[in-house]
């Protein structure tokens, strides 16, 4: 690989060979939810507690992607992942039941594209096996850990975004397949000064919207040469302020320019600024855009991760919440049958 | 690189070109006092709380090595690392005092060695720029966020250890330095079956007997072609565990193998089974095993950095206690002054 500014353009592009999503019962109520291979209406995916019910869910969907690259687990020559509960324990334990060589991340709702990036240039380097990228977050286990117990029913302000309950699982190989990963910017860390937990898509929106012109300087590419740029998960407040910004530089994204948080559920189902977690923007990657380029109906994107790199008790001693965003440009490729 | 195995084998091995390790008042006071770059009686380095005395503490450590290094903080191509706080947070915040791209790890304690592996990766695979690798841990934070109130004096069973208050930064380019990184090993996830998370060093041993052989079976080589192997932070009990479990294999570590919980404390300073916590082996790294290679009193080293995967929420429901090490090795590089 290559770099020019913050951005890596691989010399051996990593295959994005397979990829599962699998989502709880909201998730599977959205305009999505026939696009997930499995949504269970059971938060406990079956399991005692809501934090091995994560577990399950993100093994199923790790399973169901290494399935149909007709791999198993023991093929794989790393797993790179990530969650949102403290010490990131659902992509540890999913680690051990794997068996994989195991390299844990953690950069909030930006930790799939984290995931990719590092899996394309583990790729790009020779590691010459499949790599396995994921992400998770349930609705239940973020509630109590972050805000209050689910029974309580807290008011959420209208600016608040909806956890997703929701796993993401990719496969990369050196090999052919139906997308490819062509080039990665590593973000830098943002901070617009937004204090309030609350808010968080526009807390996030600045670093977006600064990992996205580090890409377009680095690559001297524009807006305009992408069928989708997705962030995720901003959420509609956020969205709108990334909008904002690039219409202020007379660089308008317009329609190409969409936000997993604002895809994953629909404007009835009450999830006020939309969807975040970062099962979500993992969950949308795999039901929605790899699905879209893999079928030619669009043939070069940008996947944006962004993260909110708060903590509660950041925020309960004043701290303002910075963001990150990491950024992947996802091509059409050149073989290998859709998934 | 060539993988064989679990192992990646670097063609262009990055060069160690600076570290630095800050500590507190119990570390200064232990064997390895004198070779901290700086200690500091103050629990909260000047700051109003532990949490933002932690992130004083490694930026200070990370502004020391990219002065050795005669760089700044702009010139860096990327920084790994992590720390043990939810959500990272004092790795995140020192990313953003930094301002360069930055990709949160979390492995526990083995989140300098994965920064370190993904660092001599990124290096190899052509990112051609410094990247600067960071852990940290803080006695008093971790305290309050995994057991109890500081002020409660909890009893610590013999088994336990104590969380050093350290940060380690190490610096890597793609020119000849002081020390190399030839290879690494990435860890799967072992679960001993160890329940009781006062005992962590019982946890962890089994997954650092696991990549040291995986990484003897990959390389063709015993412990004897080694100067020292170096385990972090098993302690006492756990670092006891490895030399029985080799012993039993008939290939015995010798009085090369040493633990990074062993080192930082003496015997006299109520440490229980030794040192734990991500900065410990970042420190141990930074103020003995570099300099020991780069001073020619030792030419080849085995780092392997070990981290108990577990979280208070997976303990109190009754979840077993992973462990995951990560292995690399450092050898004496042709080129630099020492640091």
């Amino acid at each position: 690989m290559t770099r020019r500014g913050d951005t890596l353009f691989f010399e051996h592009p990593a295959g994005v060979r397979a990829w599962a999503a699998v989502g709880g019962k909201k998730e599977a109520e959205g305009p999505l939810g026939p696009c997930f291979d499995r949504t269970v209406g059971d938060d406990r995916f079956g399991c005692d507690t809501w934090e091995q019910g994560e577990r399950a869910m993100l093994r199923d969907a790790a399973s169901r992607a290494l399935n149909k690259a007709d791999l198993a687990a023991v093929d794989l020559a790393a797993m790179l992942g990530g969650d949102l509960l403290n010490q990131c324990v659902t992509t540890s334990f999913t680690a051990r039941a794997l068996g994989a060589p195991f390299l844990g991340l953690y950069n909030a709702c930006a930790t799939m594209a984290e995931a990719l990036l590092l899996g394309a240039v583990l790729n790009d380097a020779g590691i010459r096996g499949p790599v396995l990228c994921s992400a998770s977050s349930h609705f239940c286990t973020a509630e109590r850990q972050y805000r209050f117990p689910v029974e309580y029913g807290g008011q959420r302000p209208p600016t608040a975004q909806w956890t997703a309950t929701a796993a993401g699982t990719v496969v990369l190989t050196p090999r052919p397949a139906p997308v490819r990963i062509t080039a990665a910017t590593v973000g830098r860390v943002c901070d617009a000064g937004v204090t309030d937990a609350a808010d968080m898509g526009s807390a996030m929106a600045l670093s977006a919207y600064e990992t996205l012109r580090a890409y377009f300087r680095d690559s001297g590419t524009v807006p305009g040469d992408f069928d989708l740029i997705a962030t995720g998960d901003l959420g509609r407040i956020g969205a709108g302020v990334v909008r904002a910004l690039f219409d202020g530089d007379g660089v308008p994204l317009g329609s190409r320019y969409r936000d997993c948080g604002e895809l994953l559920f629909g404007p009835e189902q009450d999830a006020h600024a939309g969807a975040s977690g970062c099962g979500c923007s993992a969950a949308v990657l795999c039901c929605r855009i790899l699905p879209d380029l893999a079928a030619g109906r669009c043939r070069s994107a940008l996947f944006c991760g962004t993260g909110a790199l708060l903590s509660p008790t950041s925020v309960s001693q004043g701290d303002s919440i910075p963001g990150v965003c990491h950024l992947v440009r996802l091509e059409r490729g050149e073989g290998g049958a859709s998934c």
